[in-house]
């Protein structure tokens, strides 16, 4: 069934009135009318089957059938902080990830990231960055829509990181050194509810002295495969893996 | 270090004839010179340290200096069966699929399936499919380039798995009922070097008659997480939480 995300305040006890981008979609594209069926989920994490009752060019009121109890939530609260890559690697990663349960992502300034995010464009593109991970969130029936932050550097990185019970990153290096963590074992040590932030570099990987920043600050080097990835794929395997361990492994 | 696949037969002893497309990549994009290292993988799985010692536009030669005893394959052999998708996701697929370790590619005609294979211009799509999958290789650093198999419809798939030690269906529904076994339950009963076939719908996912059929002949169904995945989302979640399973997940 077709899912909408209506911000809270669009909800009244138990009417929710649809506005913006949305009725295009439910009248044009699905062509829906009166008495059709959808899901709203409020942007606090809450679902309900509801029947359309109104319809105009202007909004659409639909009324709560039934609230419901569902929850596809990863147990663990993952972020991505990706080095900002070159073209629309970025977007993909904001679709993939959020289909596969990221939480949030970071975009961030690494010395190798060969683009340099242009504040002149900033707001277009952190608005199509909204409308991907809010399509992506309906599409794969999130119950919430992952947050996109504003581009930060590697500082302030740092300085988000010290709101996460766990911190990683993606450097295939690390796996030849004796004392090596495995990915799994990382895992192990983390409790359901918990924040776990994955560091990804750009194209050209992270340079020696982001790799020493990161682990002076508490931020476990992981590998993800003995493969070598490309940039936008780390995020999805990282993920793809974090929701095997915790909710398709038990037997 | 930048890596070409050059077929077996261009290897003689401690030399290896370089010809084709690979020449341009080698002359104009990475403007190599005599002297210059790469690394040759034979279509065999061997792979050595080399150094160009003639080149010019119709050929490179480039001398063994040492073999290399790496291996990034995944211990168990996986095909990705993906039922023909829309628009250029067969791509996303063929190129994800191979960084992720994927041994092997089945397009297949399923009953959703939007597109349907044009035979007319299947010669020109393999070609490009094969290009995909062997620089997909190389910048992963594989030790085999994935074969994509000519596209076929369910009934050869059916027999084709005969091949198979194992073989599972993405299929979300089936995590509803009772006797469900999990993707790790699945994973846990395949050893080292057996054949895993992963079968995965178009958009619209499989029919029911598909999903009977698939039933009757062996196939597992499993779920990828509780979210609703996008078809080409779904092998590379497959593939990710396998290379996690026999790769990182040990502690």
């Amino acid at each position: 069934m077709q899912r909408y995300f209506i911000p809270a305040s669009s909800w009244n006890e138990n009417k929710v009135v649809i506005q913006g981008n949305d009725i295009h979609h439910i009248t044009r594209v699905m062509r829906f009318v009166s008495g059709d069926k959808i899901i709203c989920n409020s942007d606090t994490g809450e679902a309900a089957l509801c029947e359309i009752i109104e319809i105009d060019h202007e909004q659409v009121v639909a009324e709560v059938l039934k609230w419901l109890d569902e929850d596809v939530e990863l147990p663990i609260k993952v972020a991505i902080a990706q080095g900002i890559p070159k073209g629309d690697k970025l977007d993909l990663v904001l679709q993939k990830g959020t289909e596969l349960g990221a939480q949030g992502f970071i975009p961030f300034q690494s010395k190798r990231s060969v683009v340099v995010w242009d504040n002149k464009k900033a707001e277009k593109k952190l608005k199509r960055f909204s409308k991907i991970v809010k399509e992506a969130s309906e599409q794969s029936h999130r119950n919430k829509i992952p947050e996109v932050k504003q581009p930060m550097t590697i500082n302030q990185l740092i300085q988000e990181s010290l709101h996460y019970d766990m911190k990683i990153f993606a450097y295939e290096e690390e796996a030849k050194v004796k004392d090596y963590r495995t990915f799994g074992s990382i895992l192990n040590q983390i409790d359901f509810g918990q924040k776990l932030l994955i560091c990804v570099g750009p194209e050209g990987g992270f340079s020696s002295e982001e790799v020493n920043e990161l682990k002076s600050n508490g931020f476990h080097a992981i590998r993800l495969g003995p493969r070598i990835l490309r940039t936008e794929t780390a995020a999805l395997y990282a993920l793809a893996a974090i929701s095997y361990h915790f909710e398709e492994m038990e037997t």
